[in-house]
């Protein structure tokens, strides 16, 4: 009979330049991710230093049959960098660092674990921006914000992972090393490979390096709190935002009147910057403008203009850097929510909705919950981009009831034509509500997709779906 | 023994809704495409009028083996929808039109067949503005513009085809419809499935309808050609125009000494609104801005900077529309050069290259087509985007050295690492130069993902690779 350890030592001696860590070597971070789901059991963490190294972990895990599932960071919310009990950890934390910059092409060449806020500060030293931006940037690893396709606080202008990122280089199941390192912003020359391996949560591949796009560092910052009275002049405002402001107007977040009493009310210390008064909802609005001087007149006017119109009715203009920093905290009060003295354990979700309609759907989600469970919610979301985040959860139960309001949740989404993730990924959690999103014929491809490139089914498995 | 005409005949038995067009009623333009490459002898043309129809076809097409090669605008230069003989040229000319303009969403619903220039009017009509921009706009499909991720003149800005299009509606090679027509900006719930679609020419699906991503209307446009001595200087005018312009560049076109003479003097009627005098390449910088009072003397004071600063030594700002129409001319002069007057038959190439080393590319090219084959050659192009075109011709040679001048010019471009395609695509003319590009892992996972989708290999074969 063939032991744990067996097969570890098995393993091992595959692999004399890397050493596995199994048993009780195992670090405890390496077992789950930031979905609370509880700790797995892995034959071992591999921790490679080099593209070689992916490719003859992945070889050897072709040929035997062991699945494997790539870590960056591990802060993913929905369990894909979970692995799977028995399989391997493919730990990218070793394989860190920024190789290139060339400022004329603007690009950044990275190892997949670099941490994003790692090369936020790359960007910013060699007088450029990397846009991606993101509550864990100080922990996530850009190869995960790749293979996650991530999101963030600044898609309005610049566009998710997927839009920053110009090549990559990716170890395949069976060993196989892509170097499709391309730097150039235009490359027609066959079919776009690098998209396979972009949102599809590492189960297509591991990307082990990748080619960024960044952009001109802006040269100034405004940002807004506006008051207003009805989801219509919500979108009134998102519509002269996006007129005046053009391509500077780099997010337009929406609080709803619920979600702002937890915000400003609940957390311990925060504060109100503006006063909800008979409002509805509040929209933090931020432009990255280019010059002081031309810009945030520009700024200002705009917002002179909406509140003249009717379409803001109170509202508050940063005038330092924090007065920025305390609008911000406002929209980012959700991390506070698992305090208990503020909400305690509850349930968090991260929709798609057509824009116009995202008021109809919280005020439907919001009413069926709390009929059917009595389910306390609120809501906030990037508006600009459709992506509405709530948070719900009833009062006193321990555990949160999961599935019922995942049901009820997912259940409108899917009248409303939605998307059950707009950017977490479906990892674990989701996967039983991907078929809400996504058709038949759409998942069937999928899984022929996933066949061609893994048929052994050793990369990621069990992850997005079955 | 069948016959042409029998096996007409039995495809024609199979859709009584949609007339086969067969034999002389074959439309000549339906033979072949932009790329000069003799016409072919199709068995017939279809003309669906719906996705129903083109899934039927493709159902049975895949059933008898019958190759299908899909057809927009046929302004492909590569040979792309040029249908082979004996298959169907799938023609989606008759479905056209705008379904549905959400303008909180910012997103149009459209057919395939739609010419470019009906969606950029429709977006004009709403109050907005579809980016995608290139030639052949009055004859081009915008199904073609995405099959082959088309470019065009304002990628620096608001990139390509792949990045305007949020769905699609597609036929896969057995028929099956996947009606993906997602209309929100972020949706990270399973595989992106439609990023297959966009960009590998017709060889995965066919392309039905789409719903495409459009931005606020510009509010006003600044142009000027800058004279400027050296490629250095080229590239820190580029700088300083991301610094200073921002998102608002809205093109950066260099055109090099040798490309400027041949249009400004040789063209019939053509002027050249500044004088290259001592300067090397002339530079056309575009600046979409949101607001004339306040954007238009940013544009102003920019110019004067680098005036001042040495790095262009002399210049035009456009003072009126016809200024910019003038601009605009000289950068779209190629389209002359076919004239036997000015060059007549010429070889053009697309090819993308690390920006820095664009100057380095052209001098090595340019000199060893003329040592080796005595080739004359000019260059202009997207600098911002790396995209270089090449115009080169042999003095009286007729035909003109294909073969020969391709070996040369893709040989250098492998040696810089750059693509034989940046924006046209490979199409059946560029077949044998894709390897300088992609190597032979990724022509191989290429190959997989093809007998994936298509396994009878009857959508557009022989394009792209063999």
């Amino acid at each position: 009979m063939t032991t744990v350890s067996d097969r570890l030592d098995a393993m091992q001696a595959q692999f004399p330049d890397m050493r596995l860590l199994g048993g009780s070597d195992i670090p405890e971070r390496n077992r789950t991710d930031w979905s609370f789901l509880p700790p797995s059991d892995p034959l071992a963490v591999a921790r490679p230093t080099s593209t070689e190294d992916v490719s003859k972990l992945m070889a050897a895990c072709h040929a035997s049959g062991i699945p494997v599932t790539p870590q960056g960071g591990l802060t993913g919310l929905c369990g894909g960098s979970r692995p799977l009990d028995g399989g391997i950890a493919l730990s990218m934390e070793r394989m860190s660092g920024i190789e290139k910059i060339d400022p004329d092409g603007m690009t950044m060449t990275v190892l997949a674990g670099t941490p994003l806020e790692t090369v936020q500060k790359a960007a910013d030293d060699a007088g450029m921006f990397f846009s991606l931006d993101l509550g864990a940037r100080g922990s996530c690893a850009i190869g995960g914000n790749l293979s996650t396709n991530a999101g963030g606080n600044r898609v309005i202008r610049y566009g998710m992972a997927r839009d920053l990122v110009l090549g990559v280089e990716v170890v395949l199941a069976d060993g196989t090393v892509l170097p499709m390192l391309n730097t150039m912003l235009k490359n027609n020359a066959g079919y776009d490979l690098k998209q396979l391996f972009l949102g599809s949560e590492g189960t297509l591949g591991v990307i082990t390096r990748a080619v960024l796009r960044m952009h001109p560092k802006p040269g100034c910052v405004s940002a807004a709190l506006c008051v207003v009275d009805g989801y219509d002049k919500v979108l009134e405002l998102l519509r002269t935002a996006r007129r005046s402001l053009g391509p500077m107007l780099s997010a337009f977040e929406v609080m709803w009147g619920d979600y702002w009493h937890q915000a400003t009310e609940c957390v311990p210390g925060a504060r109100a910057p503006v006063q909800i008064g008979d409002g509805t909802h509040v929209v933090l609005v931020e432009m990255q403008g280019l010059d002081a001087d031309i810009d945030t007149p520009r700024f200002e006017t705009w917002l002179e203009g909406v509140f003249a119109s009717g379409a803001v009715t109170d509202g508050a203009v940063a005038q330092s850097l924090g007065d920025m920093a305390a609008f911000w905290a406002t929209r980012d009060a959700a991390a506070e929510f698992a305090n208990p003295a503020v909400i305690g354990p509850h349930i968090s979700f991260d929709v798609g909705l057509p824009v116009k309609r995202m008021d109809e759907f919280a005020q439907q989600s919001k009413a069926a919950l709390l009929t059917e469970l009595g389910c306390q919610s609120v809501h906030y979301g990037h508006v600009g981009d459709g992506n509405l985040h709530i948070v719900a959860w009833v009062p006193g139960a321990s555990p949160q009831p999961l599935p019922d309001v995942s049901r009820i949740v997912y259940g409108i989404v899917r009248g409303f034509g939605g998307t059950v993730s707009a950017e977490h990924g479906i990892g674990t959690l989701k996967k039983p509500y991907l078929g809400h999103t996504r058709g038949p014929d759409e998942m069937a491809l999928m899984r022929r997709i996933k066949t061609c490139l893994d048929p052994e089914n050793i990369l990621n498995p069990g992850k997005v779906f079955d």
